[in-house]
């Protein structure tokens, strides 16, 4: 059975795709989107996984969204915040109705492989910022992909009731490389290590007693003592 | 309020914008694709009226869509079938899950201009070969829609019940002028006149007893020949 799996070179979707090519009777599609996000350099990991287990890994172009969307600090000019993801300035990392955009893509591509799942990593740790993470968001795109397909595809998000440090011990079961994913939201050479999204992966390492196989010792002990300093300051 | 209007340069989405423009209370955002599709001519007229009746109006690029759906007469090489939308062979026509890319996309807008409505034109004609046409996805896609934005964005399709003949008659009620309108699936200058949406334009004028303004009075007289023989071709 053909499947096709949104990924994005982070380790939430990397995890995903390593679940997916497990089940050895699935022909894996893998399709990555370059949406004029700052953190482009996920794309690289998203090429590199997408080559090396996909049958087919596409990679689309989908930059005009910052024609209709130009207030989230991941594709425009606003500042990215660094702190939490909990924290109410988080809502300036929302690119409106991305994850909509992206599922219907993947469902045009499923439906024209006549693929009856799609696959995409949102999870619970999304879920507080993004309306587009949640359980009743998944259920109703899913919907709304079956009734609009031939093939009647419909949507899958395994990870929805799953928190970052469950797929850090997922992905340790799978064998999965993880200095191969990207997840910083600044569009730097190396991680940041204080924007919500490297606080939230230093805290899902530290929950399975391991070292972010990503960073240098050196970067590891900076990224522990921004995750402290952090939680200080949400306390 | 701001609403978003999807507009192809066609009949029955023009009929929706001056539907749209009538509500005096209503800010309209006009938003318009370039799918790749061989009937690009259509969006000279969408131009013509998101300029004319807008507040702004955007067309966006997705011709990207063609790397995941070739199998679209529309946007591909195949032939494009002359006989009517109830045939079989009209399947050619359909682009996988175009109407939910749209969508997606004019809700991103319209979540971006905190608009809470996407209007869009699918009717009852293209129920049988369109799924994404279906009253049942409509109401599906909503509701993706409003879980996914923060505004609680809702996609309305007024049409979903209505019959093209019902479009032209309430378009000649609201004084739209048609010979600014472009329905024909194949990519040349003047109607074909033949393929499926030549015939059903041709069939919604004849059942308001009136001549397709768009046409000469020779290629009105074409087309009715035309109509004429595709129905001795289904009976």
């Amino acid at each position: 059975m053909k499947v096709v799996v949104i990924m994005s070179g982070g380790l939430d979707s990397t995890v995903l795709l390593h679940r997916t090519v497990a089940f050895s009777d699935l022909e894996v599609y893998g399709l990555s989107f370059d949406y004029g996000q700052r953190h482009r350099k996920e794309l690289e990991f998203a090429r590199y996984w997408g080559q090396k287990l996909c049958v087919d890994w596409k990679l689309l172009n989908i930059s005009f969204m910052s024609q209709i969307a130009d207030k989230s600090s991941l594709t425009g000019d606003l500042k990215m915040p660094h702190t939490h993801y909990s924290h109410e300035s988080q809502k300036v990392t929302v690119v409106p109705n991305r994850n909509m955009v992206m599922l219907a893509i993947a469902v045009a591509w499923a439906e024209n492989l006549e693929a009856p799942i799609v696959f995409y990593g949102a999870h619970l740790n999304d879920r507080s910022v993004y309306p587009d993470c949640k359980p009743e968001f998944v259920e109703a795109v899913s919907l709304a992909a079956t009734k609009g397909t031939l093939t009647k595809v419909r949507v899958e998000a395994p990870f929805v009731d799953k928190y970052k440090a469950d797929l850090v011990a997922l992905g340790i079961q799978l064998g999965v490389d993880f200095s191969n994913t990207w997840s910083c939201y600044e569009g730097q050479k190396r991680p940041c290590l204080e924007c919500a999204t490297c606080l939230e992966r230093t805290e899902a390492f530290t929950k399975n007693n391991c070292q972010d196989p990503l960073l240098t010792n050196e970067e590891w002990l900076h990224a522990l003592e921004k995750l402290e300093r952090s939680e200080k300051d949400v306390t």
